[in-house]
């Protein structure tokens, strides 16, 4: 029996941070119907496409859930979603979104057809105003500490953390809600707004600290690790590594493969340094990595990567995604995590479960992502009881719609 | 009651995904007792650090937690630290971990003594080899697809955006397996890699399927949103905003707020292209960009801000740290996310509750991080049962200790 077996949650959502939070509860096991609009959502076309126009990113986001297609511009399609939202049963009532709650949507409306309902409501900002990822990373600093030292443009993120770390924390609040509710017979509404997601990782980080406290900002250091040493080297091959000395036994390491322990003593003694302190590595970091950089040099990116493998030095190769692909064997069916699946009207492609292993639980195996509709009659049949002639009426009507041709 | 309340968990952890894992559980109220080497932590001086030494990225990680100081390089002291992990009770018996579970932190030595043991561990790569965010981050892909186009220099991100969403997944793994536990009676160990947290995410924004379906790889866009239409502009007063064009309505009141429908039409029709398709407008980003620089340019943030409202336009400033505190709102006391709190040995500063705002449930207040040991006595009378001659002996003996002086 997989770990959240049993319970059953219901998303409207679209873009990552809702889809994401369902998508990684699907993996653990838990039942996910999306509510799809029968014309199609807003996000079912984003980048990137195949030829044929399919969504690899919808694909991705959405792998594992059901889908159930309702026209909800209409009074009665609208009727319909809120009744699976709040369909009786234990496990059921539980409900996630990144829409704006109101209208049909609206927590008060919900929660007087079923009292004891979860909904867990992911916002841009905290007064219902929109954000996204981009438009809060740039406010929350990174941009400007990002990228070589000396220049000045701000370097926007591609990978979307925020939307990431927002759909985590709305996986881990429903599972809050839901034990609460099962503890206390109560649900309750959760409000997550994506800029406070980014805050509170800033704050934590210590970085409003330093200003506040040190009256410091933090300035760019390039690829340099901050307040340790870590950065990246070139090989003699043309390949690039990323080395870290975090702790001092990872900088023993990378000292012991280098060999340089010679210039290293005579860097420390000159400047009057201990290396073995993180906060003197990073102090010397430039002169550091200059010490190293000509070992990197004379050697392919296997050797060197050798060399700091038998020293249990910290490292990594920096890879294209195609090389990720091509070379990582961590990004291959060797992993457990992942497996080759067919996706209807795309293709097999490398899928990815759940990086949570559970040693009393079976995987849930990887899924192809749903066809909008291919679910509609069995979810409201088994949800709701609706009967076959039910069923016709509504798709005579237009209300509801099975998987598109 | 907080919507935790009950839960006890224990932390052997350094660093930035177990701290923060158990960090988000402690803002929803559950009960984290971190055990500390009496010698200190491995990161307990990590930077930022104050003038005094105290590190401000340890204080902002394990605030709102208990710490108990331990001699763990001593058998008696490890028999004690497994105690705590393994205490009895509900609401106990779960434990997270980011080091390596061997010796006297093995599953299976733990489970001999409570058999019914939630452990999360927080793994680099799956084989049980290390890594740290920035050394799986060189190799998934982002940092050769990060900055400006032309440009082949990887870019490193600040922001360890891996050991977010790992720290947050194991919040979300603990609490499946609690639920788990709760309904079947069995405890599990829980194994999650940084590695595979990296992977999965890759694979589910579609890069991976870029590659295998599409025969193709995302290329550098600089500030440009991959797929449709968002980037930074500046401003007449030297500063920069960034603007987001995902949706068609988005695209829509950004073309109201500059303006500039006459010159965006002439260019679509020029093209024959249909700018409210988002792959349309990706295609023509730089056309679209030089279209409105000027607008822009002729505006200070403040006002170009207010038409972008007006307009119900997505966008937001450019804001270092220092930025961030002294001019937005939400990053103030005014946002309930926040309250400034006194930090002992440190000061007083914004410090950040949880993102998750509970209608059922009070927030738990924002609160300063521990001082290593001083919850030492306390939790080992709670939890073990110890009485003052029990810690009397314990302290002479040096296994443990309160808070250092």
């Amino acid at each position: 029996m997989a770990i959240l077996s049993g319970l059953s949650i219901v998303e409207c959502a679209a873009f990552i941070a809702g889809p994401f939070a369902t998508g990684a509860l699907a993996r653990l096991g838990a039942d996910i119907i999306r509510i799809d609009p029968i014309e199609g959502g807003i996000d079912q076309h984003r980048w990137p496409v195949t030829a044929a126009g399919r969504s690899l990113y919808w694909a991705g986001l959405n792998k594992g859930k059901k889908s159930v297609r309702i026209d909800i511009r209409r009074p009665e399609g609208r009727e319909l979603a809120q009744a699976l939202i709040t369909a009786p049963g234990e496990g059921r009532g539980l409900f996630i979104t990144n829409f704006p709650a109101v209208g049909w949507l609206d927590y008060d409306a919900l929660c007087r057809r079923r009292a004891d309902l979860v909904m867990v409501n992911i916002l841009g900002n905290r007064d219902g105003s929109t954000a996204l990822d981009y438009t809060v990373n740039c406010a929350v600093g990174f941009p400007l500490a990002t990228g070589p030292l000396g220049d000045d443009r701000p370097v926007n993120h591609v990978l979307p953390a925020w939307d990431f770390i927002c759909g985590q924390t709305a996986a881990t609040a429903l599972l809050a809600a839901e034990r609460f509710r099962r503890l206390h017979g109560r649900g309750q509404r959760l409000r997550i707004a994506l800029s406070d997601v980014a805050l509170a990782v800033v704050a934590d980080m210590g970085l409003l600290a330093e200003v506040e406290i040190n009256g410091a900002e933090r300035e760019r250091h390039g690829n340099h690790i901050y307040g340790a040493f870590g950065c990246d080297f070139a090989t003699s091959d043309g390949r690039r590594l990323m080395v870290a000395a975090v702790s001092t036994g990872q900088w023993q390491a990378l000292v012991r493969a280098t060999g340089q322990e010679g210039p290293l003593s005579a860097l420390a003694s000159a400047r009057g340094l201990d290396l073995s302190r993180e906060g003197d590595r990073h102090g010397a970091r430039d002169a550091i990595a200059a010490l190293l950089a000509p070992w990197f040099a004379a050697r392919t990116l296997s050797d060197a990567g050798r060399a700091l493998d038998a020293a249990r030095a910290c490292w990594g190769p920096y890879q294209r995604f195609e090389q990720l692909l091509a070379e990582d064997p961590r990004c291959s069916p060797a992993n457990p995590l992942f497996a080759r699946v067919d996706h209807p009207g795309i293709g097999t492609m490398l899928t990815a479960g759940s990086p949570i292993d559970c040693s009393a639980c079976p995987p849930v195996p990887p899924a192809a992502g749903p066809v909008p509709g291919q679910d509609t009659d069995a979810v409201l049949a088994d949800l709701l009881g609706l009967g076959t002639a039910q069923l016709a009426g509504l798709h005579d009507r237009g209300i509801i719609a099975g998987p598109a041709a």
